[in-house]
């Protein structure tokens, strides 16, 4: 039966002309050869074409060439979503370098942290930050050519700090300049700093293969035809923006850039620019919602909103449909490029009333379309649990919208990788339907008296509640029952209620051991990116217990 | 200035959850998992839901398993786009085997030749067939195992020939058959043989890679959204169906099948199935236009058609418009994949009139969104021509969506290859706007007096006479001017033309020197893809001329 050599292994090797390399670099090639007069960008009164991000682009990579940055060498950015911070999506993988977009509400601490640990060669700094980069500077080790972005846009520019502006260094670099395809498609072209809720933040490594493929799943999964114009309100330092910038490029799109996300920007590139698809964090739902009179426009489009994590609840899906807002609830980390699950929607799903919508969208969903696989597992045997929507397991995932590793940390890596899947670190479940939905962080789960309590269903109860603004639910140590809910709330402005009415609230909904049986007012401790810290509300918990309770 | 060593190189490997083979094969894992009960397949009174076709596509890379077929084994299909030929893109991959989807209009001595050539060790074969599987059965040097397809469309079953039918075959295989990953991407998927208008057919190598990709730009450059019905009219032998199979599962489409091209099977599927997406070779417009009142339905959704290589008139579009089709124009070579490059359409070219429509879209246009390069350039020393519209070169491509090479032929391959490109034996231009237009084959090109003549733009002008049905032109040879065209002509039913209202018709709208210098009518000698067999036409005229011109 035929040669006993597998036939197809001979002399069908990969060549120049059947194999390239993944890269998002060469999304910008063709939408400057397909489509050189459509605008690639917008930035107030900027505005430009792909043929002119395209040589912005070549020139960016060939100043920094000239500066001799190449393969590994690691090009930072302090800045906003502005077009210089597009460019460098491109610019920069062009010589193969690495793009650190670092976030921008640190501290000089934790930047120069950062700068030093991911060996940044090169700075570029928006001059907003120019006092910051002078404490910066005076803290890093590593002590890179710094260069600092003048834009017109900014209203408290800083210092002029560095070697010149933007605009000088790209003059010197070359519009035509011949950028090369990275030697092998698992070269980094990214490096994404966690926020790090404790202790120092790890450098997140992504490849030109994983942002190609995360590029194209997004537009896939976002239901994006052929140039989409999007706001990202999502910063580029996180998670480089989703990787949509390279998504825009791949449709020849047009990405609209902002300083800062506010109800107004929003509205203005809906109605100016006839923005139709829009993302960020559950906040910006609500900045649409309650935006003034004065700040909303009225458009005749749908707009798409693209939500992360945080479930909207059905009275803001509702709301938000009535005004013509298409919400698409997706989840990811950093560790997989961002976005990497969604609730993908079912036409038939239309027909529930709003709760039931509601409820089905609240799951975090499936696996994207090019991602491979996901599962909600024990977190020590990693065996599947039962898909009956209520066992919890924390969810893994595997495919190529996951991270190369941590940068220079085996050891995180090697646990973030251990058995084959990468580990989320968050606790859901799994829906008889395939549909997974987050119930918690594994350090914000509760355990009550042996029993399981999800700080998300309390807080969505607490939600629920029509003056309560924003709600964190957290583990305090109890000498009875090891652990009991602790709820911290913020009221809306105006709205006042008691410790008694939360609790009220909680019991009408809640199983009785779920409820919090301690309720405090005030504002919540946040990160740079929004996010509740919990380990703050948890500290101080532990800090007034004291050593009553062993730990 | 940091360590010597690339950081982004230590300890950042590959590893199971960090990087996947890129099959198809995953697409049908996420349809059978996220839209189980949606519908995959439909023939005749047949319909089948994504879980279904997953299970069947299982039972059948177990059964192949079974029989001892694994890794680089080729498995042959002779079949209609029936749901067994649509399983096979999935159940023989699954297994790491290639699919071999061959002509079913070849005779049994080209069977014979491509089974022996591809060492298939599997034979799956439908009814219709049987009398020719015998033929070729006597004539092959390996004994494949013989399966039959017992479809219930098909009018003209002949004898079961082989161990079992296909049903009996699969029932024996597990369901929930397990299968691997490609141990590499580059792995072969399918086998494809050119229809070799002279000596024997190449045999093209797809990999699992290639064919993702592939699938994947169909989605974007079509601008399919998710659950696509799709009507493929390219048989799936013929470059896998342009990969559209794969293309339906990862956007959980439904593949609609047919046995036989018509008008009637296409308004059928339209009005029927809602089938909004519509491929096939020019013919099938002529199809849609010509057909009886009695085969005509009413539809109220737009059906996109993806046509390629031969560009559709004018009136061919402004009619197909009017009746709600939308063409798409696309163009490539099994060697690519199917289509590689689409005359991608621009909002602004709504706004002409048909006729600079028409000419717009007549151009081939520019690289697939997932395929790398496109360049028309000299043959010989590969320099690009001037992107003048004028000068005609050598097609070249380059990118993933590029065969792995010919099985067997290094020579064949290596030639292919050559400098880096894959050079495609097709000739044709650049526009200033980046566009390609095909202008001839290489080989048809006809070189009269020194000076190019296009048989490509003679034929066009010969299609807009109303009483041409189908031309051909090809070079004569000739004492005085090296050659001549030759014109040769299908008339439409009850149309009469004289050789000399041909050649009026030819100086009304060309160059003298391109006009044909002899015309002949009668039907035109056609390969079994339907393809126009210029070589035929060609030989004819030498053994006319005989000895009489120097070759």
């Amino acid at each position: 039966m035929g040669t006993t050599t597998n036939p197809y292994e001979l002399h069908l090797d990969q060549n120049p002309a059947n194999y390239v390399p993944l890269t998002p670099v060469s999304f910008l090639q063709r939408a400057a050869r397909v489509f050189p007069d459509y605008t690639s960008v917008i930035h107030g009164q900027r505005r430009f074409t792909w043929k002119e991000t395209d040589a912005r682009s070549r020139r960016l990579a060939s100043a920094l060439a000239q500066r001799g940055i190449s393969t590994g060498d690691t090009v930072a950015f302090l800045a906003h979503n502005t077009p210089e911070m597009y460019e460098a999506h491109f610019g920069v993988p062009m010589i193969g370098a690495v793009l650190n977009a670092i976030n921008t509400r640190l501290d000089a601490d934790a930047i120069a942290f950062i700068l030093d640990h991911g060996e940044a060669k090169v700075l570029i700094t928006d001059r907003e930050f120019g006092e910051l980069v002078t404490h910066i500077l005076g803290k890093v080790f590593y002590k890179p050519l710094v260069i600092y972005i003048d834009d017109p846009e900014c209203e408290n520019p800083g210092p002029k700090i560095g070697e010149c502006d933007y605009e000088a260094f790209i003059a010197a670099g070359d519009p035509a300049y011949q950028w090369a395809l990275p030697a092998n498609e698992w070269d980094a072209i990214a490096l994404n700093y966690t926020s790090g809720t404790t202790g120092n933040p790890k450098g997140v490594v992504y490849s030109h293969r994983g942002a190609y493929l995360t590029a194209v799943s997004n537009a896939l999964d976002w239901g994006m035809g052929p140039h989409p114009v999007i706001l990202s309100n999502v910063p580029l330092f996180h998670c480089n923006g989703w990787c949509f910038p390279w998504t825009v490029a791949m449709t020849a799109g047009t990405f609209v850039c902002q300083r800062r996300v506010s109800a107004k920007v929003i509205y203005d590139a809906i109605a100016d620019h006839k923005v139709a698809y829009v993302n960020g964090a559950p906040i910006v739902l609500g900045m649409i919602l309650n935006a003034k009179e004065e700040e909303k426009r009225s458009f005749d489009h749908i707009v798409n909103v693209m939500t992360a994590a945080a479930p909207p609840p059905a009275s803001v899906l509702a709301s938000m449909e009535q005004q013509g807002f298409r919400v698409t609830h997706v989840y990811g980390l950093t560790e997989t490029y961002g976005p990497s699950v969604v609730c993908a929607w079912k036409e038939e799903w239309d027909h529930g009333d709003i709760e039931e919508k509601a409820r089905l969208k609240a799951r975090q969903g499936v696996p994207y379309t090019l991602q491979f696989d996901l599962m909600v597992a024990d977190a020590t045997t990693m065996q599947p649990v039962p898909a009956d929507g209520e066992t919890i397991g924390e969810v893994f995932c595997r495919g190529n919208q996951v991270m190369r590793g941590y940068l220079k940390n085996p050891r995180a890596s090697d646990e973030a990788f251990a058995g084959g899947w990468f580990h989320t670190g968050d606790l859901g479940v799994m829906h008889p339907d395939g549909y997974i939905q987050l119930k918690d962080r594994s350090k914000d789960i509760i355990i009550s008296g042996g029993e399981n309590i999800s700080s998300i269903e309390v807080e969505g109860v607490l939600h629920k509640h029509p003056s309560v603004a924003l709600a964190a639910v957290v583990a305090k140590p109890d000498i009875k029952w090891g652990e009991t809910p602790c709820a911290f709330v913020e009221l809306k402005p105006g709205h006042n209620l008691t410790v008694e009415d939360i609790i009220a609230h909680c019991k009408a909904n809640l199983a009785g051991f779920k409820c919090p049986r301690d309720v405090r007012f005030g504002d919540l401790p946040k990160t740079s990116t929004g996010k509740i810290q919990k380990y703050v509300l948890r500290k101080q918990l532990q800090d007034e217990v004291g050593d009553s309770v062993p730990l």
